[in-house]
């Protein structure tokens, strides 16, 4: 079945499922809903209405619903209103169920004595996975990654690496990949199932393992890790500390929500929208993330409205100066953010390393220089046929030629410079971008016009 | 080793790797590169200047050429560059060994002579498989899937299915999903890898395969299916035909790269640059990328202008509104790129569904309520005390509020009306989005004007 049929058989399911809770049918409930994918059962539960949703856990072990809550997909602050519906022993023993870095993810949401109290509760060995993931600093490799890998020596035969293999399988993570380990706990190979399968049962670990192993470090960035998963097709990648020792390893599934949040993240924040604003929020909240924003840009406008105020006496003897006003501003605006983007996406995959920083910016020059020429004559030629002044034609083109240079460098400069300050470049959004241009393309404009003033027709 | 350790490593190994070939001492040279992952390989390959890169396929059997190339990230011209400098028939070899999309994926890149000429020369089987897979339009799952996937009878034992699994896994992309599918080819479930390994030898696969199989039609969007492989944390997913026939997989390294590949793109047509501009690329071939917006936003800012224009009677009696002009579009620009990201996003994540749509355009008209009265409070106070003019500030705020909440609709709409189209929401970029809000607050603004204009002093 495919995804649209899909949607449809849900919603039937989905009303199978609450018409069974109502009639607190148990088994006619259990029947329907163990047959479905834990994402399918996460989409279903959470989409319930309170009353409902809270007879759900009573039907459910909580190893089940581990299951359902490692594939939930809600809203940060409503994991505490439904954890709230279960019996605090029960959602206790459910996070011991979950693989320890979703559990860590569900606890960094509740605040933090509800927190305390799980863990208190909790058996004491899960408890103890989920604090040790618990230490590491949002976005960096510690954050994201899991303890539940299985790493064996290498002075065993590819036979008994199966059978540990077997064994542990059920509480690993990923099976697909399998870490070689010295004495010391350093990481010192790895080997795929694949691989373990077409070997030779006889042979030895060592002769079989992959010894140049791609390790990420516990505080590398989690985009860093991210990029390093998508370069080399990797399932999973082993994470290392300072002592080259294997503490965890992070899977492609997180891999995937990583890559989606920072893509969200670099997006919203060209558009000037701090931090992701969901479509389903109500406009209060929606406004409360935008407002920032705007009434940072309200009063950088007002500087270039009272930068434009110097130039009153200038405007009313000539009045037709102020129609170019946007055209200029909006097309430094634009080439600005045009840099900029190609800067934020060079840093963000990679692509620009510290040498190329400044053939960068003598691309961007160039650029500038090419977009700017062949604007300005445009300009001119458009100006001249609509106004009949050359002057003026000549002085709205010139204008624009320097201002696309200018530009096009300031927003290549900017991300590079944040960068370098070890600051988020994405925060140098657009509408940022676009004040700094909008300030320096009507310099350069009223400069013109102070200059050719007495030519102008 | 971590990142940045194994970089400086890489550029050492490089070195030898160099010296090696201009020695022409191929056992120094296939010591030490045979040892490198095939990502690295081809990070080293193809940064090695032309005549000594033309010598590295006479080292290589096409078997390891093909590992290399599947790992290879270069610009799409640069396939014909490198594919020329060899032999044509080791070429074709090469092709025929890589996995199917990858080499279809390279084709893909050539022109079409060259291409069908590989394929004419290449064993009949490989270029069948290619053949079939460059039929598919782009963009959609059958143009990034593989047909090397393996597929079982329901009707077998676990242990016959490991069998078959050893046998056939040095050919297929993934072992770690096994489908399953009836006489018809129809897929009627799916065994993972890992569930295989648990369950006992003796079981039959039709009780062990979980039966509600999530699938991708083949005519299906790219970002679909990243959806899809994303919400189920899968590692592959299957791909049927119109008759539910299983005809292919995408696996989750290729789903890596559009993820990749979609961000970069909804982000620079926000920004406004037509298709990725990389940062490699010189300023011609920059400009051309970038110059199309621009020359159709200088069109457009003409227009802008040309609608001043019909002010100037009116802006040569009060110079002082022309101060404002480029703080109104501006904020206009800004809070409809706002609304723009985030119906973009909504619509990219599959959040915003269609029963949400009228409710998004609620929230966003609420939205521009509370950010109008926001700002526009904030401007009357701020151009009474510099101006010390009433009722100049009054109208000024009053343009901010209509313009914010006009311009906010703009924003949501205009993306939405696009998918409605089955148009490219992000097509509906920042800057087409902020030239629609520049003519609507003129508008408003000198509406305002023209009614508060014997009013002013």
């Amino acid at each position: 079945m495919t995804d649209s049929s899909e949607n449809e058989k849900n919603q039937v399911i989905g009303e199978l499922l609450v018409q069974a809770l109502e009639r607190e049918d148990i088994d006619a409930f259990r029947t329907e809903f163990m047959e479905l994918h834990p994402y399918d059962q996460a989409k279903v539960y959470s989409g319930l209405n309170a009353d409902i949703r809270s007879k759900v856990y009573l039907y459910l072990s909580p190893e089940e619903m581990a299951g359902l809550f490692e594939n939930i997909e809600i809203d940060e602050d409503e994991y505490q209103n439904l954890l709230g519906e279960m019996d605090p022993a029960y959602v206790a023993e459910m996070l011991s169920h979950m693989y320890a870095d979703d559990a860590a993810d569900v606890l960094n949401e509740l605040d933090k004595n509800q927190a305390v109290s799980y863990l208190t509760i909790m058996d004491d060995e899960a408890a103890q996975d989920i604090k040790d993931l618990l230490r590491y600093e949002e976005y960096t490799a510690g954050s994201i990654m899991t303890t539940e890998f299985i790493a064996i020596s290498a002075k065993q035969t590819v036979r008994s690496a199966m059978h540990i293999l077997k064994k542990e399988a059920p509480q690993a993570e990923t099976i697909y990949y399998i870490y070689v380990v010295d004495d010391e706990r350093k990481l010192v190979g790895v080997i795929s199932l694949r691989d373990l399968i077409i070997a030779d049962d006889e042979s030895m670990i060592s002769d079989v393992m992959f010894d140049r192993v791609v390790a990420v470090s516990v505080s590398e960035d989690q985009e860093e890790v991210a990029r390093t998963m998508k370069d080399y097709n990797f399932l999973a990648v082993p994470v290392v500390d300072f002592q080259e020792r294997l503490i965890g390893i992070i899977t492609v599934d997180d891999i995937m929500d990583v890559m989606d949040e920072e893509a969200s993240d670099d997006y919203s924040k060209l558009a000037g929208v701090s931090d992701m604003d969901r479509v389903d929020k109500n406009p209060f909240a929606a406004a409360r993330k935008r407002l920032p924003w705007l009434v940072i840009l309200l009063f950088l406008g007002m500087m270039t409205a009272s930068l434009i105020g110097r130039f009153e006496e200038t405007l009313s003897q000539k009045a037709i100066l102020a129609v170019f006003i946007p055209l200029i501003a909006g097309m430094a605006g634009n080439t600005g953010t045009q840099a900029l983007a190609v800067a934020v996406r060079g840093i963000a995959t990679g692509d620009l390393e510290e040498e190329n920083k400044w053939k960068l910016l003598l691309r961007e020059a160039g650029t500038g220089l090419i977009t700017g020429a062949t604007c300005g004559v445009l300009v001119i030629f458009i100006v001249y046929f609509w106004q009949h002044d050359l002057v003026l034609g000549l002085m709205v083109g010139v204008s624009i030629f320097a201002t696309l240079i200018v530009a096009t460098l300031a927003g290549s400069l900017v991300p590079l410079f944040m960068h370098k300050l070890k600051i988020d470049p994405a925060v140098a959004s657009g509408p940022f971008i676009t004040t700094i241009n909008d300030i320096i393309s009507i310099l350069i404009y009223f400069g013109m016009a102070t200059l050719f003033m007495s030519y102008l027709s």
